[in-house]
């Protein structure tokens, strides 16, 4: 979200204000990775996410094949995050001058591939002619019980993160600043091109954790989010975090100018887990970083101090 | 769509053939005004639809009101062709730099008002900030038995209108002339900016029509898909729409420089129904203007002569 205009959080306040009550059918609206409708089985999950050129991208960052692969798992990822397994999708395509024929033909088929191994057919969508190429996608997902929701963290939680955090921001660092041919940054790069939704590991999730969200706007934003929804204090550990920093990653960050725990804390889009649950049932693929107390709030905690993570709600001054 | 660039049907080709077969739990994928789910009861509809600034419309031609009106009919509009209830919609919002907070507060406000009036309730959706002001809607709808589709139409049936066709495009183009406020154009930039989705008749359709889409792209162009969609020919009969043609219409056509009849085929965004099934079961509302043979095509039936609409299926010469 560049920062012009109305920004996120302001646009979000109004939404939800003006957007109020739900009806039949529909468990759990705005404000979590994706809604929720009750099923005759289970639940079903619905999320909606964006893709944009100039917002999200540069044309000359990505190939047709990155793009399929990041679009399609971006908007998987909050299915993931819900503890969900894909239904299906539906592609809105804004198709700007420069797209060729070649590249749309690139493009279907990497996401045919991708919606195959991700066992999310693409079962339609809609096209639109505009400036830039934007890729907008709907996903639906099938829960056998409840949906895993950013409510229902606890105090006595432990903080749970799952993949990485702050690789795909190192790779977008080395691509706007030109060094993406650079050996040491070739795996940020990657990690930025082709995400993975961590749809397993959601559903496992689903079984043990109280709350979980998918990272996708980075800790620092999406952390306050967790603990606004579940009313509760999400500290963060900066000793964890620390040693969950690999000597390659932070490398590469000093090569790019960047701190690498602040990298790991505002890296986005590499759709890691942020979930919580007791001590004696995180699986072995999460980590812990950090605990869930009584109040509110994120907050990084360092050997002297707690500093507020700020970031997920600033409001407008108008 | 505008015609810089891969068109539509272009694009729309590549993308058929590169996204195939379907999937557990779906039944019809892409080609259709929506995607057809299997659900436990009956079947779940679901659709994309996009409203650009730039593309679909001016900002000076729309309030905001309009716009949450105009977006949101348009989507659920194709829930109403397949015969289905809506159960609810997610929208992904690109925020233009001169988009105010007040602006969003009407929209949403009306947004509310209109999911209401179609009991199609917004659970969510997604922000982006861009250039211009974009509003892609994705609805789900209900059917308690099989959806309508546009497959489905037998030589012998009628061809049958429901709502009317090009109003919308005499509003669009009084817009466009800047003659939006003379008084015999106004009820045209009215269902320019305020279609409606036909979602009773949709419903009552279900039961006695044979085939069904939504008139988004108007006649010339969207009989064609019918009769692709149904493998049969479709003969839209001229002295049956004139007879259509009400007096206020022709002469607000003649006021903007067109031919009434030409507008009735080019028009679309009325949302109106074009629907096939036998004489004897047409509904009221519905008003015959063709029949379906055996063969293929949409054709334009005068007293001399049989003439193809074309328009639908245009491809590209690469």
């Amino acid at each position: 979200m560049t920062k012009r205009g109305l920004d996120e959080a302001g646009a979000l306040a109004i939404l939800r204000s003006e957007l109020p009550d739900l009806a039949r059918g529909v468990r759990l609206g705005i404000g979590d990775d994706a809604a929720v409708l009750r099923a005759t089985q289970g639940e079903q999950v619905w999320t909606i996410d964006a893709c944009m050129e100039g917002a999200h991208f540069l044309r000359t960052w990505l190939s047709a094949e990155d793009l399929a692969h990041k679009s399609l798992h971006a908007a998987v990822s909050d299915v993931a995050a819900m503890g969900a397994k894909p239904t299906a999708a539906l592609v809105q395509l804004t198709l700007a001058p420069w797209l060729t024929a070649a590249f749309l033909r690139r493009f279907a088929r990497e996401q045919a591939t991708v919606a195959r191994e991700l066992g999310c057919p693409i079962v339609g969508g809609n096209l639109t002619a505009g400036e830039r190429l934007e890729i907008v996608t709907t996903a639906l997902g099938q829960v056998p019980g409840r949906a895993l929701l950013r409510r229902g963290a606890r105090a006595g939680d432990e903080l749970w993160l799952v993949g990485a955090v702050g690789q795909a921001r190192l790779g977008l660092l080395a691509l706007e600043a030109g060094l993406a041919q650079k050996r040491p940054l070739a795996p940020y790069v990657s990690a930025f091109r082709r995400p993975k939704a961590l749809l397993t590991e959601g559903r496992r999730l689903a079984g043990v954790a109280h709350a979980c969200l998918d990272v996708s706007d980075g800790l620092r934003r999406d952390a306050p989010r967790l603990a606004g929804q579940s009313s509760v204090r999400v500290v963060i550990e900066r000793a964890r975090l620390e040693r969950l920093l690999a000597p390659p990653f932070a490398s590469a960050a000093r090569t790019l100018g960047v701190d690498p725990v602040q990298t790991m804390l505002e890296g986005g889009e590499d759709y890691a887990l942020l979930a919580t649950g007791p001590q004696g049932k995180r699986p072995r693929f999460a980590r812990a970083i950090g605990r869930i107390e009584a109040g509110e709030g994120a907050w990084l905690e360092t050997n002297e101090s707690l500093l507020p993570l700020t970031g997920g709600f600033q409001h407008h001054a108008d």
